[in-house]
This record gives C-alpha cells, structure tokens and sequence, in this order.
C-alpha cells in the first residue's frame, strides 16, 4: 500500500507519458506549459516529429488560454525503453493502444521501474483500472486520469479509482491534475463509459432517433443544440439549471411540480438502431452539409469557439470570486 | 388559405403577446428592443408593474448583447381585451396557459379579430398547432414559435407547423424570428418535445440515474458536464463532433470504426425511476450544494456565464466570416 504522506506533484516535476499518440502529445503540450519536465515513451522512431507537430497544433490554444509557449519543447524529451523513461518519474500518464495485454504487461513494468511514490494514471476509457491492475503487486496504486479530448484545452478529468485504489492516491491525483488547471472530478464507480461518455451517448442516441425519423437533418439538430442546450450546459449543468428552473423553491419545486411530466418524457425517448440504412441516410446528410468545407478549417472554428468559450467563463468565474 | 406574397415583418412592426408572465414578458423585451410595437393582453390588472419588473430583469443582457435599452417600454402598452390587442398586429405570440380550452379559443377569437395576414404564432411546448387551431377556420395560420429560456436570450426558437401550416407561413416565421436575432429552426414533425426538450430529456435521464447510483452526486455531474460536453456542445452540436472525431475521414470514418461500440454504449444507459426515493436523494444533494447559496446569486452567475458563451462565440461567429 501507498501511504497518505505523498507530497502534491507540482511545476518542475517529472511527468512519463506513455505513448506518444494524440491523447499522449496533447497532454505533454498541457504539462510542458504547466512547467513540468516530460519524457514520451514511444517504439515509432517517428515519435519526435510526430509529437511536435501534434504540440505545435497545440501551441495558439494554450497562447491563447494564457500560456507562456515559448521554447515549449526544451523540456521534452523521448526514449523508447519504458523502463528507463519512468525512472524518476513523479507521474506516470498512459496513453497507450486500448489494448489488454498492453496496459497489464505495462503496469507490472512501470510498478518495479518508476519510484514508488510515483502516481500512475491510466487515460484510458474502455479498460478500467481494476482490469489494468491485474498483474500488478499493489493495485493500490493506479488510478485512471481520463481526459476529454483535447486534454490540453478540455478541463475535465475523470478520476476513476478501483475499489483496491489507496484513498491517498485518489487524492493525489485529484490535486496533480488541478495543478495543471484541469478541473478533476471523481467518479465513485467504475461504470461502462464513466460520467461524460455516458451523457454523450444519451444525446447521441436521440439525435440520430430524431434525424431517422425525419424531424430534423443533422445540421439542424446541431445548430439547434449550440444555439439553446450547448449554451445552457457550458454555463449550469442539468440540474443546476433544473434547480434555477423551479424558481426561488429550486429543485424541490421542480420535482414537486414537474415529477410525473419528466418522468413521462423520458418514456417517448427513441431506440435507434445505427444499422446500414441510417448509416448511410447520416452519411448522405454529413456529405450535404459539413462535407462540403474543409476538415482544418471547420476544426480551426471549432477550436476557437472552445476557447472563447473556456475563457469567457474564466472571466465570469474570476469576477464572481473577485465580487 | 394565406399567400405566399408577405412582407416579411421588420422593425417598426407591431407585435401583440398573449399572456404577461415570464415568457410573453421576456419575449416582449426582445421586441421592444428590435424596435417593435408591443402590446400585451392579459387580464391580470397588475400585469403593467409585473411585466415592468421582468424587463428590467432582462435589460442587463440586453445591453450586453449591444442593444439600446434606453426607453426600452417607451413603445409597449397593455391590454385586457385580445380583441383589441391583436386588431393591428403583425405578429401575434401567444405565451398564455398550457391549457387547451384557453388556445383553442384563443386562436378562434384572434383569427377573426387581426389583420389577415398577421403571423400568428404559439409559445407552447407541449400544446401542438394542429392541436390548438381545432376551432379555426383556416388551420394554415397557425404555426409553433417555441422558445428556448429566456426568450430575449437563448438564440434558439423552434418553429413547429403543423399538416395544415401553409409553407408561407413557416417561411415567414422563419424571417421574423431571425430579424429579431434569433436562430429559428424548422421541426418536420410535431413530436412530443419538438427536439431541444428531448434532448434535455435524455441527459436528464441519465443524469437521474448516476446520482441514484451513486456514481457521482448532483453538484459533480453538473461539473462535469460544464467542463466537457457543455462546452463542446456550446460550439458543436453531436453530429458535428463525431465529425471532426472521425478526423479527415469525418462521420463516414467514426460510424464505420466506432459504429459497433456506439451502438453498445446506448444499450448501457440507464432507466430510473422519479419515485420519491430518488427526489428525496436529489434534494438531499441539492440542499447540501446550491441550497447553501441565494437563488438570485446562482441566476445572476448563470446569466452571466450565458452571455460570456453567446458574445464570445459571436465574436468568433463573426471573424470566420470576415475571414
């Protein structure tokens, strides 16, 4: 067992991510910028060129969210031996293939190899922890870290311990992942898909009902979720807005008032099938509309957009604590 | 049967609003402020001091998103008889009752009483037009003009027309609704919900169902959702982040290579009951987190962050196209 006497990981530190994928540069872009020292374990010999122009992708959004970005990747490094890129390791990032074997065989390895204080994060969203775990002498130790994509740009991380993680370790993953201005948040249980691929699913699956019925194309529904949900959702998650909904008798009046209609609206709810013929009915609609402008450029927007949206709300965020 | 050769309704325009309350109020605030006439019928006889108070409530986002609030009220009056209120109206918005005596009478009374060419349009969610315009003799007039609240600031208005709506009329809601600053989406179908509340509908489903699992609590989730899929969804709706998720590939690659394990990720989603158990759990949860602070404070905050989320994305909005 881990003991609750860690220290808080902060800048100057030594983070090994494993794995120098998209998930795997975004996050060293996010820890380089954060100050920490980074060592990508990677087999590509390609990885270096591969990496930096992931970071360098990276670059106008951590500028533009405040970041010092100059020389960003003076303290990066590279290794293929895994052994010796978690050495001295403070954390431990995987961002490894979603594979089984892969992440048990790793964990076994990086548990004898990096310090034993060292945190150890699995990105992963598919294999939880206590899976990842199985060949490892003290299961205590690891943790998932799981970010929403982008990890440099998106706040959230999703803590996920196993039942056999030490609570100093939850903690201190807790606290690392603040440090570098994440917004960590644990999940208590170690269910399919976690908290925020869930939500997703459940709009994903209703959306594509809707469009398979024809009440409204993909576009639509898009612009329809940016232009009312999307806005309410960046602000005050669903019950926040339930609790504001029910006026000065909150949540409390909203279930007293609205229980039994809620309840009937989640009944009318479609169960789509995502078969070749809805496949192809998306497809034909996706080709209409977004397909006929350019991948970097509707990313580009998109990206800007999620920062002017990130540092609108720093700003609200920063007035009210201020006020 | 209405022509398809209307005027669209521009500024200078007068619109009569059914029903004072918190919609027809706010509803009348963005009118005013687009430089409409406005006059509310409602039989309340302190409507006027009531209506007052909301718009002065609404005046703050207004002057944020760069309207002249100055003399906002300088052009609404007030009246008790529909009649009367709706005699030269271009455009009728009624925000009364969800009750279907009240619209079905509603909708007869002002089919005779305005201007045959008036745009006649219902605030409701869950009162269908085709429902509503039972006792009309020219079932094409009407049409749903649904918001998303509050009115004056949510982009999003559904526009929902029924079997019998003449195309010109859709048409002609469409422009109103955009000249006042809206973003009016046409639903095919009047479907129970229309889309925005479905949607809502599914995340607040299994939203309700990890909290009752314990999962995570009410306050987190919402964080979650803040620091993720909000913001995501604030600047692409589903469709359009699978898209960019497929990468150069977009939708076509990320429902061949994900489609399965989607699929699968609907199937694990939760279906809990509102039963007292559960609303006791939420309110437990919701008094030991937002019940701490003042509802005005949370309201503010929010109104706030919306506004941030909606001038920052304008900001963007308007580069991309300058750009």
């Amino acid at each position: 067992m881990t003991t609750a006497k860690q220290d808080p990981i902060q800048g100057g530190k030594r983070a090994a991510i494993i794995g120098g994928g998209v998930i795997g540069a975004s996050w060293a872009a996010l820890f380089l910028a954060n100050g920490l020292k980074v060592i990508i374990s990677d087999p590509d010999p390609a990885i270096e060129t591969k990496v930096k122009a992931t970071i360098e992708t990276a670059i106008p959004s951590l500028a533009a969210m405040g970041y010092d970005t100059a020389d960003l990747t003076a303290n990066l490094s590279f290794g293929s031996d895994t052994a010796s890129a978690v050495a001295d390791a403070d954390i431990v990032q995987e961002c490894g293939p979603e594979r089984l074997d892969f992440k048990r065989s790793l964990w076994k390895l990086v548990e004898e190899a990096a310090p034993k204080d060292a945190l150890l994060c699995s990105s992963s969203s598919t294999i939880p922890a206590s899976v990842q775990s199985d060949q490892m002498t003290d299961k205590a130790r690891l943790i998932i870290g799981h970010p929403f994509n982008p990890p440099h740009l998106m706040p959230l991380v999703e803590i996920v311990p196993t039942l056999a993680t030490d609570p100093a370790v939850t903690a201190k993953a807790l606290e690392f992942y603040q440090s570098v201005g994440k917004v960590p948040r644990e999940i208590r249980k170690e269910v399919t898909g976690f908290v925020a691929n869930r939500l997703q699913a459940a709009i994903f699956r209703e959306s594509v009902y809707l469009v398979s019925e024809g009440v409204v194309e993909l576009d639509e529904l898009d612009d329809i979720m940016t232009n009312s949900l999307g806005i309410r959702w960046a602000t005050s998650g669903p019950f926040l807005s339930f609790h504001l909904g029910g006026g000065a008798g909150g949540l409390r009046h909203f279930l007293e008032q609205f229980g039994p209609p809620t309840e009937a609206s989640w009944k009318v709810l479609g169960q789509p099938k995502l078969d070749e013929a809805t496949k192809a009915l998306l497809i034909a609609q996706v080709d209409a509309t977004y397909g006929k402008s350019a991948f970097k450029d509707l990313a580009e927007t998109r990206d800007a957009k999620e920062i002017a949206v990130i540092n609108g709300l720093a700003g609200i965020d920063r007035a009210s604590h201020e006020g």
